[in-house]
């Protein structure tokens, strides 16, 4: 195994999925947040994929792992991420499949052209600027808040990126809601598919899981609710099944 | 008691409130949904409401009961729900608090003036026109389509009644969730409050509950999830409360 792959600073985790992904423990790691959007895409056999912003790459090895999906690319502006993405695609020989690119989400349509991609998937920063603590390390600040890029470039640029009738899956804070609806339904990307992810199954839900189709009617379908944890602890039989089959 | 009130077609509805509801068994009866919008109305001591398409009566009548808002007025087009409406006001005694008008929802501005109430409730037909089976009588058929008015009737006369700062609570289905956000965000009725019910705990919803107010800025709260039945059958603990408290 090429284990010189791997910095000191970094671990490799093992997905349990047969892939591994290395990650900085000081900086952004994923979540599950990532693992139910990953579970939540539909991925077509043939479709080309595109992650906005994918961090340190946990969505394209989690969807060329899942799905029949062709290619993926993610894009990512910051150095260090963008690298052990890049690594953790060597580590996991899926080169044939995985491209990622270090540049920046405000740029997608002219990097790729407009009308690329059958599917665009993105994690975005939750948080906008000055709201929350923006402590921590400038890498884990961006992952977190708007401060690279904000909803409406990430709205904007799948737009033009995507195919008519493409697919765009987002995870965001249910707070936001109102804000990303009526976004993507003036882009032109409707909203047709959405599901509510709930820790318990009597508290708020604290993420939102978005499908949008580009050019379409509108008319949205809701799912049950997604809950994550038992009334006496422990996870939930359908989300031990998306760990289980991610 | 004045049982001349009540017309031989009709039958009196005891709301197990202390209050009935003259209804029409051949007409359009209220359903779970008028009752779920009443309990999720938040009506203060003082506030005067406005219900656009009221119908028989049902939510200023169980509002009444419920709140202590000072004054209700119910709008209704149709003059036979509307005479239904104004007798059972009569008959309930409520006279000092309900005021029924027969009049057109998208007349509302022109009517009542603009920044008049501080709280608009409506149940809106769900569907839009040619969707669906338009069949019944033509009272049913308007109190379920969009014949009468649309949508953006609803909601632009409600954002030009509403005063600053004022609260709009709508019920409708969640297949047109995405068109009711966009359209309240563009009104500037921003939603704030937004609850959906599922029939059953691992069924998708069939209806939604929206609050919003005007001329805030964004930011909602998605409550947990309304369940109507227990997996068992028979009604949740939340749905006897919210029938044992209307």
């Amino acid at each position: 195994m090429p284990e010189n792959l791997i910095k000191p600073n970094e671990r490799l985790d093992d997905l349990q999925n047969g892939f591994y992904l290395i990650q900085d423990p000081a900086g952004f790691c994923f979540g599950m947040d990532a693992v139910l959007l990953s579970s939540f895409a539909n991925v077509h056999r043939g479709d080309n994929v595109l992650d906005l912003g994918t961090g340190t790459g946990i969505l394209p090895v989690l969807l060329a792992a899942r799905t029949t999906g062709s290619v993926f690319t993610g894009l990512e502006i910051q150095p260090e991420s963008a690298d052990m993405a890049a690594r953790s695609v060597i580590y996991n020989h899926l080169e044939d499949r995985i491209t990622i690119l270090r540049g920046d989400i405000k740029e997608a349509a002219t990097l790729f052209g407009a009308a690329s991609f059958r599917v665009v998937v993105c994690n975005p920063p939750y948080l906008q600027g000055g709201h929350g603590k923006e402590n921590g390390s400038a890498r884990v600040s961006a992952a977190r808040h708007e401060i690279l890029c904000t909803l409406e470039d990430v709205i904007s640029q799948t737009a033009a990126v995507l195919k008519d009738h493409g697919r765009f899956y987002m995870v965001h804070r249910p707070q936001r809601m109102a804000e990303i609806i009526s976004m993507l339904h003036r882009y032109r990307l409707e909203p047709k598919r959405l599901r509510l992810v709930h820790p318990y199954m009597d508290k708020e839900p604290n993420l939102v899981l978005i499908e949008s189709v580009k050019g379409v009617n509108p008319g949205l379908r809701i799912a049950a609710p997604l809950i994550v944890c038992e009334r006496g602890g422990g996870f939930t039989e359908e989300i031990k099944e998306i760990y289980g089959n991610c």
